[in-house]
């Protein structure tokens, strides 16, 4: 790596200062230090390379995996890694195993509902990975509707366990991580039936393999669902199918922190309140909104570099050509994503702390931010990680043609991205959630609710319906409340107006069906007003570096006036701006894109994502693009003969005209 | 085959005639009977299969495609299939070849850019496949800029040959399909230099290896470019890398229809005008738009029968839960791509009549409609790309969870399908040459040089930038004229006030490069108003067959009210229309949504594809769905064993907490 740094003139040329970025950026310098030891830790070992994985059929993918996970772990007990450093470690192997579901579900959620008798039992044996476990809550006949899952635990009195069993081949398991080839164990969500009744659904940790020969046990029918969207991607792990033919297990196997099925069959409800679960919901959100930040962050630092090193038309006189990044078309489609790659950052900083709020709320009996909390949460994955899938797959078209080659590492970074759009609560569906809590809150304000947290400033409604913009000058937009302002009158238009609509039906959830689509904007345009004023909130805070802050401004701009120019639509129609301030805006973002352009190397430099979490040919950090593109080319197992295999057989024949009695 | 057909409940709302419309789509009855007829003799060959292909290592997929294009060859040969047929056979192996480019680049290169004698030579060679050709333009530092390229064939009158030379690395061949491990032969295109003068770009015909052993020749470094975006997708393409060390090759390779090099290294023109090589872009570009309208059709005809089977929530008193169809969310995004894939069908439609028209007026030495045709094909292939690759991977998403298999078929379809996102000009460059038409020909208004085709209506813009629209009601948006209109005016503000803005610039290019973005928006506002206009008035024809024009109709409505509603801020704010009339645009798309509703399934077996085609367990005829997901799980290569390759190595230990000695 002792080479020549082909972008160094870009890195001279930044107004600010990179190595405070990198702390802001982390969260802070513990967060940093410990981010860059581990990510250096796993680039530097030649068992953690990914840049073979690409030409590695099924199976040799799947055992280098293993094989991959079985390292980690090691290095894990022989280096005494903490938790986090755990985690940050199988995070930058960037490999999805089985492993990831044992420590992201199903620990947590033994954790979030088992008794304290049951995690005494199964969190030291998960903890230690003598059993392994993975999460079975998804059919194949059914996701969104948890409550239409159709597999039943029947409880048996007589021998005082549970049958769980797949009535219908819809009720398979289907797409669980880990489950098809791995697992020894599941958390199995099924609907609990005592005494005949239908209890709804529950979860109960089943055992599915044997810890002797890892053979299924009686019952259990279980395997791989088969191959999924791109080369490697998350073909590296064995979602499952699974089915049961009235498999036994003990009543304390249902997970009975909130329920309970006493020894006589008797469903109960314990004293601890059902809303803890949804404490977990929040976490889990949260996570996903900072994976979109990094996910998004490795596209657009790789579209970055590569922009700079690419050079397209424009020579003068037979001399160099111009660096596509200084091309507006360019700089128009990647900044924004620059900027909201920030922008999710910091959303996600700030769900963090939300997360410690509820939680702390919970443990004191104050359920009164849920609602709000739930919705948020959902708004705020359904956003960050449409925009993220979209920004990845549109960096990769800003790469050209080369970005089509899986060694510049948008392809699998989108196939491995994408389902994020789709597990945890199908974008839509949660947009329709969201949507459902602003709808309630706007028709509780007459009755004097106070509208809390994100939806806060529904409460000023009035005043917002009258909202008008002041915008006389481009330079106008750079102030945080115009922009605020703005955003607020606009969501606020927009839900009130569905409401009114709404209020027209006689049937309330008929409406609901038929102004869906309009719902769904409208809680869209909610959700990116948080992210906004989450943005700006966090520039409000102190912010040490010399010119980070001024940076930072120049994006959540940029952020903010890009998604105004993208829903120009939203803010006409509702009236909060018009057509003269919506041309200022688009004026002003012109001219931050130049202000930003010297910056963005070093602005992408500032995620400190290491060449091997990056596994481009494109992004590599010292921008030796094509001699890299060169020698990748040749490790195609093609190349390994000069002739290829085939070549006697099919292709012969026909040169010699030979065809006719070629045996095909 | 012989089973139920779960769609049938489906089939029977139809309002129309299906079986009419399956002609309207295919453009005649021969199209028809021609199409269906080799889909069905490509459909029942089991050579032909594709649902294996997914977990197929590199030379397994290179192997088996070398294969089916000997085995599609012997079949042509056999039943002496004419050009037409061949073609479409070699569509609906549906499996990227080699053969694609000889056929649809080196081949027509010939054609158009050789002499008589050359063609003479060469075409019986290349018509028999006695050699295989690939088209070698693009280089690894080099693809939208043609007059970049850096190879150099210079002319040695010693000799009279040229010597073709890489002189850099960037000069390198890079991504030429069939380049990499198959072609003989390669049209180059180099940079002539004859007596030390630069003469710019031009093709030369130039064999790359021996046919004898298909060795390369010597000089020649040649291979493979390595893997591409998806599980098979474009890896079944030998896209290759190719380099020169003065190689030479006889003068009467270049291929001089337009251009020759004299026995004494004279460069001169010949007498045939260099426009007729922009007759065949016009035609290529016309393939890839009608080849979008069968792509997008292929997702949508997918994801449209799937929502028909799968059913989610609404669940009352243990019923059938609803079909995914009959939610306006889903609805909102689906039909609007079902619209568009008939618009660009209809759009294609008509460039073949361009592409005629234009070839007649080249022989007639007429080139006055050549800039414009040029513009809109550029336009067009630009639009109907960009489109169709978000269309499939929304198509996708609209399928779930299980969208993500794949053997739902989309994500092979959708890596398959966006390098046309790419290639034959990068999207945002094409919009880029439409806007600097526009703009020209805007600036010509003045002196009286009359707008052709589809810039015809700039001639109207005194008038168009005084449009205000008169809708009052809903229904209003029905009329044709209404939309038109409404289209026309947006268009020609958009352009006429970026052209004004330009206008401001002293350096021309300067102002062109720092609006480009709003370039870009603008050129968009005209292309989509071609489209708009194209379905409008293929429904000004005679459409015979029950109620297939109405069908139309309400798609044709949609796809343009969908694109006022996604583009509303242009309408507002060039005051086309005001908020009140775009809120009734709205709410005709909900009731255009229903009125299609219970046609849906009928309107995508209008498309005619056959299971073969679609390759997808979610889009199959029949709607037997879960079974057949549940059946093609099991043969993935991980299901070949109950306990996976790797588990006793790296799993077992870890279980049997034995990992301290065991060998990673």
């Amino acid at each position: 790596m002792a080479g020549v740094d082909y972008l160094a003139f870009e890195r001279i040329k930044a107004q600010f200062d990179v190595n405070e970025l990198k702390i802001v950026w982390a969260g802070s310098r513990e967060e940093f230090e410990l981010s860059d030891r581990i990510s250096r830790l796993v680039a530097n070992d030649p068992v953690f390379r990914k840049d073979d994985r690409a030409s590695l059929d099924r199976k040799e993918l799947f055992k280098n995996t293993l094989r991959k996970a079985a390292y980690a772990w090691k290095k894990i007990i022989e280096l005494r890694l903490t938790e986090q450093e755990a985690n940050k470690l199988r995070t930058f192997v960037d490999q999805p195993a089985f492993t990831d579901l044992h420590w992201g579900m199903f620990v947590p959620a033994i954790k979030g509902q088992g008794t304290d008798e049951q995690q005494a039992k199964w969190l030291p044996l998960a903890n230690k990975m003598q059993i392994i476990g993975c999460y079975a809550q998804t059919e194949l006949g059914h996701g969104s509707n948890v409550q239409g899952l159709e597999t039943t635990a029947t409880f048996d009195p007589q021998t005082d366990e549970f049958v769980i069993h797949s009535p219908t081949l819809t009720s398979s398991k289907w797409w669980p991580g880990g489950l098809g080839k791995i697992s020894t164990h599941a958390i199995v969500y099924a609907r609990l039936i005592t005494d005949g009744q239908d209890q709804g659904v529950h979860g109960f940790i089943v055992q599915l393999r044997s810890l002797d020969d890892h053979l299924p046990l009686s019952g259990i029918t279980v395997g791989d669902i088969g191959m999924k969207f791109g080369n490697a991607a998350y073909n590296s792990m064995d979602n499952g199918v699974l089915s049961f033919d009235h498999v036994r297990i003990p009543r304390n196997q249902m997970l009975m922190r909130v329920s309970q099925v006493t020894r006589e069959g008797k469903y109960v409800q314990s004293s601890v309140p059902r809303q803890l679960i949804y404490g977990t919901m929040v976490y889990v959100r949260q996570a996903i909104v900072a994976d979109a930040s990094t996910a998004l962050s490795r596209a657009v630092c790789i579209a970055t570099r590569y922009s700079a090193v690419r050079r397209q038309f424009g020579s003068q006189n037979g001399g160099l050509e111009t660096q596509v990044i200084d091309y507006k078309t360019q700089q128009a489609r990647l900044f924004p994503l620059l900027a909201s790659a920030y922008a999710f950052r910091f959303v996600s900083e700030w769900l963090k702390w939300l997360y410690t709020d509820v939680t702390q709320r919970l443990q004191a009996n104050d359920f009164s931010t849920l609602p709000e909390a739930h919705a948020c949460t959902a708004g705020l994955k359904s956003l960050t990680t449409t925009a993220t899938a979209d920004g990845i797959e549109e960096c990769r078209k800003l790469c050209g043609g080369h970005g089509y080659l899986t060694s510049s590492g948008l392809p699998e970074l989108f196939a491995v991205y994408v389902p994020a759009c789709t597990y945890e609560g199908d974008n839509t569906v949660l947009l329709l959630q969201v949507a459902r809590h602003l709808v309630k809150t706007i028709s509780q304000l007459g009755s004097g609710k106070k509208p809390v947290g994100t939806t806060a400033y529904l409460a000023r409604v009035e005043q917002l319906l009258q909202y008008q913009s002041d915008v006389t000058r481009a330079e106008d937009w750079l102030k945080p409340n115009v922009v605020i302002e703005a955003f607020e009158a606009r969501a606020a238009r927009m839900n009130v107006a569905v409401a009114q609509n709404l209020s027209k039906f006689t049937n309330p959830e008929e409406g609901f069906q038929e102004l869906s689509a309009d719902l769904v904007e409208a809680a869209a345009a909610h959700c990116q007003l948080i992210v906004v004023s989450k943005f700006i909130e966090k520039l409000q805070q102190d912010i040490p570096g010399k010119g980070v802050k001024q940076q930072l401004q120049a994006l959540c701009s940029i952020y903010a006036l890009f998604l105004l120019h993208k829903h120009l639509g939203d803010f006409l129609s509702t009236g909060c701006i018009n057509q003269k301030q919506g041309s200022l805006a688009n004026e002003l973002l012109r001219s931050l894109y130049s202000q930003v352009r010297p910056n963005a190397i070093a602005l992408v430099d500032a995620f400190n994502h290491s060449d091997h979490l990056l596994g481009s040919t494109l992004g590599r950090y010292d921008g030796n693009v094509y001699p890299k593109l060169y020698e990748e080319a040749w490790k195609d197992p093609l190349n390994d003969s000069v002739v290829p295999d085939g070549f006697h057989q099919y292709v012969q024949p026909i040169l010699r005209q030979q065809l006719r009695n070629a045996r095909l």
